[in-house]
């Protein structure tokens, strides 16, 4: 018996990144939060404090921020596929890379009703996110959103549930459905207009989320995976995590007064939290980091 | 020589407050957090441990979520006014309240091009803010808006400064200016159409940030608040606390590349914090409330 | 009638500066957030942008940094008088100086029994804060706790409360009372062992709020402040800011339970906020920095 | 080729269950954060709408609740244990549960040199960590800690690292070396002192990072999994995640300072992130769950 390193990695994180364009009068920005990590034959950095191999995480993230320049930012999922391939194959030792970036939103500020040039305010609190693994098995793109606050006021249901000795539950038939999603969509390409499946993405979320008639917030998520995947060939598989951010109705019967579903108590914990995977009975197998993207350990 | 009471006051604090209106198919949506304070003589309370003058607090939340049904919430401001009055006039031992509100926006959702009769997402980071005072003296409203961030990626100068012996930092005359802006706005009325008040505002706040040629931060602050209080007389006074989200130019050099202004390192801590109070000079003059309002402490 | 700058201030918010002695092999450590706020006539810096009386907030970050060698921090209240004098004192144009100080704790690692020379692990929640401030009218210090969480599992009621029609709380002689307190002291003196004198206050306010068969949490404020007075004359007001962090107890009554007083969920939101100050019937008169650092706004 | 559910669970997260034991005038506090995650034959849930064997996430609440009475908190880990087979054994549909739990560590009040019966103060920021999965495989059991801040002012070391083109760190003998740490172990067995294992782990995390002199992150974080495996056979595996909480020495000399390790600027952002597991040649295979929980997805 022997101890031995398993499973490693190692890179800078949360490198926050702001690319502004200007080659015309019009502006254009986009601000990324970039974390690199690099895997390899780093056992001798573990065991014996040997750094040779290592590329040290300043320089990580100095090629973050030069390739923000070299390479631009067209879109996140090119712009890690660019930094993950760089250290792939121009680094000696790097066999695997995985980069992920969050992009936060600007909207450009509206001043006298026309739009301005060099100026935005940030737009939220959803996040657009990517995870890019490149290692000696291929490329993999994993496109997402984080933190989609969204809420449907009626359309809403939750009933026939199994029960046992702690139910006290009861049954409703129209309630307050709110969740802040996260939802990550396994790519079966790199190439591809980014940003108009993004978009395309999320508005299917936000139409699949508000006209479905929702029996559990179970449905909404499947429902939501099936119709981007049917809209979407080049998407394996969807991820989908939602806490079931609670409204509860307030009893105002003691204060001479009805509520039929007008005031609610919008709660902090605990929360449901549903976690739903949605992919095709012939989708390529997931390697392991796809699998535990959305957190179903 | 005796050891007493000074100032005092309690309330419940963050009172999730969610009220839906739905008297017709297309509903609407107003998502509160709510904190009351209430003043009075409740030193026995503290001495004695005599709570025979204390409205609970568990009572003042029942109150806020009552009045939700029972007042509305057309504004947040005639909201506040309204559950302010009530503790002064109607709990026989209050003399003051202070009642303040933040108010979470939501956009309809848009589906198939067209918005949705009772779908929304969360809009952010900016949160609008009531706070009102009534006592004995009279009724104090204050409006604002907290966490605007904006970023304009010219336009903005810094020179000329003041140096000392540790003074390194260069002049430019060309930076990202960024900031995550609190604005709070005193009024000299409680009637008001507090809906039309608040967009105005928040619109010359966008439009002086974007427009203004600055030469400091602190000169787009006080130009945010002249323009305020020109177009609004009805505002006695204005206070603006700015952090400098400051955005450092990324030094590409060592690897070949020039950057004018077009990658930069967006820096979390040390930030620049710039406040600043814009008003009349013949202004009525502010209570105790109002000045520290804005955190000149 | 025209229209004015008011109360302004400016500096550099947040340096993390962290001062290690290592004069001996066993090494000291100093672990501090720096805050500093800069006042004079800076009215032409907001109206006309012109910066030649505004020290960068870069230069004061700078000089952070330099005092922490220079001056060393032996406390943080001398750390802070010493940073505000320079300011007030080297600097021409400015009138006066606010430095706010948070200090982390760290504790000396055990490894075999033994005290650690060079290693420590954090201690907290509670944070050490000290305000200064220094102008033409004097010099103010102000020490305190913050995020202090303290919690009983008996010895609190809460029973003979005022009423109304909104009221549905039950009386209670027995349940958990528990806080985050925040407290401020007020210094007639600027010259004291401030660690000592921090020493003994915290463990008073851990004593009374232990000891005190506590009616409310008013009460328990009141005699925390009031037995801090007593034991250290230097000290002229003490202010306090406790959320009451709500423990109910569970029904488990439906699973056949009983629960006295065993089984709680602690609850987020909303939260009792207990403000409150004790002072002297001859205590010197405060500045408005004082009377609005408990946020009695 | 057809669209169908994968992977999925759903439960009830961050129930704050607090326990009192009150047998004796010596209370004893635990302080818990629960969450549970149900598997099973979930499809028609999320395909149909068909709650028929869905256990309301409301109910596993109670659950967690009335465990902490039925079953009490004599460690987390023997809790999420009767809380995972009670699921699986007891609710028909259930095929699996993975119950989390984060305990918050109180310490006892000290008053005039006496523990005190029923008062603490809560000590962090570290967090005790448990995660407990039972299924038709097995039962398995995960123990760990998160946010473990810990810092050595000397000893640790970086040089003879990799260097490409955008290389521009400085090799250093003599650094400060700083993490919040989160680790993992995984047991091989259902049966332990719990209390006495996490004493003696955590003492030999604080023991290695102290006492090795560290040529970089890695090399320590191995080391500690080292020891931890050589002290406990019933430990299989470790998984480590640690940034390294960068302490940069400030440049004094433009102030005529010199600066021998004595002022550092402590950053936020970006960070390295080491991620590390260290295991034992002969280490009965993990499953998935295991394998993803050092997030080296």
């Amino acid at each position: 018996m022997a101890i031995i390193m398993g499973d490693n990695q190692y890179g800078k994180a949360e490198n926050r990144v702001v690319r502004i364009y200007r080659d015309t009068a019009r502006h254009e920005i986009r601000d990324l939060n970039v974390s690199t990590s690099l895997r390899g034959p780093f056992s001798p950095a573990h065991v014996e404090g040997d750094q040779s191999m290592l590329l040290p995480t300043d320089t990580q993230k100095n090629t973050a921020f030069a390739y923000a320049k070299e390479k631009g930012v067209g879109s996140i999922e090119d712009y890690a596929l660019a930094l993950a391939r760089h250290f792939v194959h121009d680094i000696g030792p790097v066999e695997g890379a995985r980069i992920e970036v969050e992009e936060y939103a600007w909207q450009r500020a509206v001043v006298d009703g026309v739009e301005h040039d060099h100026t935005w305010t940030r737009r939220g609190p959803e996040v657009r996110t990517a995870a890019v693994t490149v290692d000696a098995t291929g490329e993999y793109v994993i496109g997402g959103i984080k933190d989609l606050v969204i809420l449907k006021s009626t359309g809403s249901e939750f009933a026939g549930f199994f029960t046992d000795g702690y139910t006290t539950l009861e049954e409703t038939h129209d309630r307050v459905m709110a969740t802040s999603l996260v939802a990550k969509w396994r790519f079966t390409t790199t190439e591809l207009d980014w940003e108009a499946t993004y978009a395309s993405i999320t508005a299917i979320i936000v139409r699949e989320f508000a006209t479905l008639q929702s029996l559990a917030l179970q449905q909404t998520l499947f429902h939501i995976g099936k119709a981007v995947l049917e809209a979407h060939p080049e998407i394996a598989e969807m991820r989908l995590s939602a806490p079931n951010k609670h409204h509860f109705v307030v009893d105002l019967e003691p204060f001479g007064l009805d509520n039929p579903g007008e005031v609610f108590f919008a709660a902090d914990r605990p929360y449901g939290l549903i976690q739903a995977t949605v992919t095709r009975d012939d989708a390529p197998p997931a390697n392991e980091a796809w699998r535990s993207a959305a957190g179903l350990a």
